[in-house]
């Protein structure tokens, strides 16, 4: 059984996205759970100055407290009938997840201007139910928090537009369902022995199965399952699919009713193992060659690079400390003027709540829906793949983050806790806070007497989800101008496909691209869904695009051109409904979110543009249209945008639990953009993420994240009187004195040689990096200086 | 007459765009040389590693000793008829530019492939004829270098598709010009005072006039001259335009013919100065508010800012040296496996030639070619404004760069020299080369045993040309997998429009914003055109468009899905012929030039994809359609990205000429795109950067840079046989270990705690700053480390 165990840790390790979901409600946990929390013995951070959140973070997951209260509460419960998950089977009904019910917007507003209280706290509790004959996963409400003679538990129904509180649990026995996997493959060894040249028995070099898509009916369920070399040193699993696949279906709980139906190899489909076999014993039979591991799927190549490799290259570093203040009870954080709370969800990972720019508000929440992953493909794998990963646990696999690497050595890590499955899981350092330094000014001008020049610092806060062979890089950035950015970045392995030398699609590329003997790449779509429920300057607001479009004007003073002068103008209207809205051609427009009752000193409307940000071109959105994978379970994904009116019963584009009942979601994102005026009133923004990514040799091994970002930003627009990072902002103002180095010169005659001297400076305490540049003078206290001494070349 | 020379100081420094193109030939060229040459006494770089490249730079602008020996020559030339600046009026012929005739990149291919010898040295000669009736501006060829018996002056016609080597010189007598208006604004005194309160001979406070706008027939030239407050601190006259205008007009070079014609104000045409003097008088003239400066247009602000103002902020340091080699001799630059040449001219600036990358050929030349910055506004003044950059001398206007704030301090900074109006102009650190590294890692990923990041270091060579009000930072960047990326900013000073309160097109914001009592903000599109000679894997390319295209397919696997199932998939086709090409809606296209005859080892075309990089978005075109202020000298304005075969007759997009000639241009791009063949072929792409700029307050007193990138890419696609950067990159990989703080539980189970043990990384040297953070321990020769201790917040 030690080989059964190994391949089935592989199995539940691999096979991530649709089973992490079974998992979470079963014992192997374990297996889940054991990827926690590394870098636990990192450094206590000193409060030297206490700082204070003005409010409660009325948005933060369910404490420890909360939770082991509230666990106390749920046993006891006769209505969940809940069975402690170390002694549960699938008939027991047993607690999946338990996280915070965030207050509904209306009541934290109250809250925030003085009028009501803090709100009262609530739990989301999410229960495998398994008593009943049809099995459920079903979403309570409980509350108030703690525990009181009051505190009650409902169906929670308002945030779901389905009008229910429950999917069907579409394989509720998992464990039975892994043995009797375990028990059929045992009989097909013969085949695999054949084609692939081993088994999922062997060891350490056995197969393993994975899977990704399903077929979801009321009560069965179909996938295709594809065998994979076993990787026992790395994570290259991912690259080392094998071109056998198999398909598995249930029918109702009930083993009698389950089957290992048809089998499919070099194109063809077979209607059981045994015409398979049948096949194989025919002459000819084409086997394709093995797709195996190597050193070629290492992340690490140690060999000998070109010189300069062996040299420590250029790192951040940050003498002084941090300019930012954290309140670490409240997830609170101010920088420059910027203030707002963090929360993390289990499901979603982190998002960002009231953030206020010099005192303004900005946006109310900006935070992660849903990552939606939709490839294609000819072969039964990656032809039906598509992965929504809050289903996954986004937040859960916040994994801690490598000082030095993932975020500069001097960051702040936070760490967050989460409760699933009955048990607690803290992720020490999943989310660094930092400042740095751009690699260019954020702004600079020479005249004829100065040159001034502002330094562009930035604040940055970032995690990282991995899930299964991607890793998510979501960061959120603030710009002394009162800019913020929300940056997508993807690395990992891809999830690739067997390279099958005869595919006529193979041939033209039609899915992607050889990479390996026997690999290919498998082009899909990443789309990631983000809230940005905008409040500028308050809760009133319109959507304003305004184009950028040709135009023919005769002008008065214009007699030299004899014919109207071809030219362009601004045309702006309001968008009155709510809208899916595209980024436009030759972006050509401009979408403002406008307050109408606020104006500047000269009388024109505060705003936030949104506007595709510093990622690689310009976000796309799904480019498949009616997908048949996701049917109506991600309706967000086919536009860039979206324009809709805030509402209490709408605080989510998405719901995990979509991804079981596609054609009936949950939450039908569909459903919210229905006609509603939009003008003058409480907005929120739905934007997407990502790419188009057709991966190619250059994948191999990982993505890489300096070509995978993507972002859109909220910037300012007349939203004060001028530039805002005047205020906060370091930098010099040099004169251009008469002293110095003569210039050369030829022709006879000679010009005035100029040198910079410095005029002012914003402090006393900044590193006059260009008097010592320039005069060979060190700023005072900043001995640290003298390493930016450079050497020659 | 001291004010009337400071009057005329600020006309000659302010009128930047047009007025440039005349001083060169004039000896007002005095006041533009006095913006040259600071931070003279920077450091010398040490040579401690002589380094040499492996060909001589042929690309490279005229050293002094050419210089020298050539204008030696040309003054001796009785075909020229020179005569020295110094003494010339403007019926002489005066020399108005020297600089390389870089050869053809036939005989280059030849040098480079050892075919032939290094190739003839030849210079382009720019000559300001005055002596024949209509005056000229004339281009010639003069070689071979250095001066010798078989050294001949040719027209130089090869390079401009129109034929011919010349143009019209619209105001050759641009002393003449100025002492006449001069003359004329004496006698209109009486209105600037009575609606400016003051007049041009006022001072310190007194106007200027500033002209962009300029309409040229054969030997006639009209242009609406605005005036402006004068700025006597710093270089805020930009935002100082005080809405009264007047149009100047001269055919041919008699001062009998040149006039001062009409006037406009507040939106009414006058057709003389005693039209509007009359109107003046009339009871109810309406005066618009003034323009005035003051602290709004200050780029400092030292006013208390928020807290953390006052520390220094995060700074790289780089602590063991550059990891790049440059030949200083050569301007050659190794680096990470990557080498190129740099060379400068005065028109346009940087450009690169003959990128490699781990021996390959990549890119022949990558530079800009021209920076059109077109306006639209119902004023004369905006109204007509177009302004094509490389007339005002781009590479001239590269200014001695800030170390420590436009780059690092520990950059290496080149200079470069010009050969301009007779003189020789070194730009001292005019660019900088610098290593830096991202925020961010390049790739990482978390697997159940390791977690495995890499650095993203990068190569930066970067150059700032500030052309008058606006300071454009155009830089090409290196990554460690062999992407290139070429990215533009501008910052510096908007070039405002008067706000005039009565009219209709400020009132529904049709060309700007109102940011301040009496200014507004000019929409306008920057359109920045780059050569990018593509030679990927050698000269015989083909560039391929791959759809990402929604699909609907029966699969034979796919019995679940009912009906066939929407998916997507990829659609490749080359391009044919000579085409202009838009980045695609949706991204849904990618854009790659292949080699057919050079495949990896899996069988696929190699290739590099030109993409959309990090800028804002993707990059736009011109908005305008057929503008009647370019006529056809811009005509690669119009698209995103033109595909054309490469010719020694066609080595450049541009002209800075074209500007005097729009509806006949020296070189007519549209000529290029002639429907030839390009498959297999060297092609050459060119593709534009730049954005359609809407400024707003945020604009004030400038623009900002971290909004304002526009950025195109070059990555490998199916390049190499995997990820280049495995050979070249730092990183670590860290192990899981079983050791370390336990983690918190909760419903009665325990997990296993883990923490991080270093397992590798690619040398001893590298700083370890996990080891250190993790376990306090340092690494050793690392004592500057301790400085990224964090402190409290």
């Amino acid at each position: 059984m030690a080989s059964f165990a190994k391949s089935w840790i592989a199995i539940s390790a691999s096979a991530v996205f649709l089973w992490f979901a079974f998992l979470a409600s079963a014992p192997f946990l374990r297996h889940v759970d054991s990827y926690l929390d590394f870098l636990a013995s990192t450094r206590e951070i000193p409060e030297i100055t206490p700082f204070q959140a003005p409010y409660k973070n009325v948005w933060a997951d369910l404490n420890q407290q909360e939770a082991d209260a509230l666990l106390e509460f749920l046993f006891e419960s006769p209505e969940l009938n809940l069975t402690e998950a170390s002694n549960a089977t699938s008939r027991d009904n047993t607690l999946m997840q338990l996280g915070v019910l965030q207050p509904n917007k209306t009541d934290i507003l109250c809250y925030l201007n003085g009028s009501a209280g803090v709100p009262e706290r609530w739990a989301h509790v999410v229960v495998a139910q398994g008593v009943t004959k049809d099995a459920c996963i079903v979403n309570y409400m409980l509350g108030p928090l703690p525990p009181n003679a009051l505190t009650e538990i409902r169906p929670l129904k308002y945030i779901f537009n389905s009008g229910r509180n429950h999917v069907t649990n579409p394989v509720p026995n998992q464990e039975d369902l892994l043995m009797w996997i375990i028990g059929e493959l045992q009989g097909v060894s013969d085949i695999t022995q054949k084609i692939l040249g081993t088994d999922v028995f062997a060891s350490p070099d056995g197969l393993d199965i994975r899977t990704g898509a399903a077929y979801i009916g009321n009560g069965t369920f179909a996938t295709w399952v594809q065998f994979y070399r076993q990787d026992s040193s790395s994570d290259a699993g991912w690259l080392l699919p094998q071109g056998l696949y198999f398909k598995l279906q249930t029918v109702t709980r009930d083993p009698a009713n389950w089957k290992m139906s048809q089998w499919y190899y070099n194109g063809l489909v077979y209607d059981s193992a045994a015409e398979l076999r049948e096949a194989l014993k025919r002459p000819g039979f084409l086997l394709n060659p093995l797709n195996l591991n190597g050193p070629w799927t290492d992340t690490e190549d140690f060999r000998e690079g070109p010189p300069g490799r062996e040299l420590p290259p250029p790192t951040m570093i940050q003498p002084s400390g941090p300019r930012f203040k954290i309140d670490h009870q409240q997830n609170f954080i101010s920088w420059m003027g910027f203030e707002f709370f963090i929360s993390t969800s289990q499901e979603r990972g982190l998002s960002l709540h009231n953030i206020k720019f010099d005192g303004d508000t900005v946006i109310f929440e900006v935070g992660l829906q849903e990552a939606l992953a939709h490839y294609a493909g000819d072969d039964p794998a990656q032809g039906a793949l598509a992965f929504m990963d809050t289903l996954g646990n986004m937040g859960i696999y916040m994994r801690n983050l490598v000082p030095g690497y993932d975020c500069p050595a001097y960051a702040t890590y936070l760490s967050a806790s989460y409760h699933n499955g009955g048990a607690s899981i803290t992720r020490k350092n999943s989310i660094c806070v930092f400042e740095y330094a751009a690699d260019h000014a954020l702004r600079r001008h020479t005249s004829d007497e100065h040159v001034s020049i502002s330094r562009n610092t930035y604040l940055v806060v970032r995690s990282v989800s991995t899930m299964g062979n991607y890793d998510f890089t979501i960061e959120y950035i603030f710009y002394l101008d009162g800019t913020i950015e929300v940056k997508l970045r993807a690395s990992g392995f891809i999830w690739a496909a067997f390279h099958t030398p005869t595919s006529e699609s193979a041939k033209r590329n039609e899915y992607g691209y050889r990479v390996h003997e026997a690999l290919a790449t498998s082009m899909h779509d990443h789309v990631l869904n983000f809230k940005a429920d905008l409040d500028v300057a308050g809760t009133s607001n319109t959507f304003v695009r305004v184009g950028i479009e040709p135009a023919t004007v005769e002008y008065p003073w214009d007699e030299e051109t004899t014919t109207p002068r071809n030219t362009m103008h601004l045309v702006e209207h309001a968008v009155e409904k709510e809208a899916g809205i595209n980024w436009p051609a030759n972006s050509g427009e401009m979408y403002i979110v406008m307050n109408d009752n606020s104006t500047n000193s000269w009388g024109k409307k505060r705003g936030y543009r949104i506007t595709p940000g510093t990622g690689m071109g310009t976000p796309s959105h799904l480019s498949i249209l009616n997908s048949t994978a996701l049917r109506k379970s991600a309706e967000w994904a086919y536009k860039d945008l979206w324009l809709v009116k805030q509402k209490d019963t709408e605080p989510r584009s998405a719901e995990p639990l979509n991804y079981y009942v596609p054609r009936d979601p949950l939450v039908d994102f569909g459903k919210f953009v229905d006609d509603e005026e939009v003008v003058d009133e409480d907005l929120v923004i739905y934007f997407n993420l990502g790419s188009h990514h057709i991966p190619h040799s250059g994948d191999i091994p990982n993505t890489l994240m300096h070509t995978s970002a993507s972002s859109v930003m909220f910037t300012p627009f007349n939203f004060h009187d001028r530039d805002a990072s005047r205020r906060r902002v370091q930098g010099v103002k040099l004169e251009f004195g008469d002293e110095g180095t003569q210039a050369r010169y030829f022709g006879g005659r000679h010009l005035e040689g100029v040198h910079l001297k410095a005029v002012s400076r914003p402090t006393d305490l900044e590193p006059d990096l260009l008097e010592y540049d320039t005069e060979r003078q060190l700023g005072r206290n900043m001995s640290w200086i003298y390493n930016l001494i450079p050497r020659g070349n």
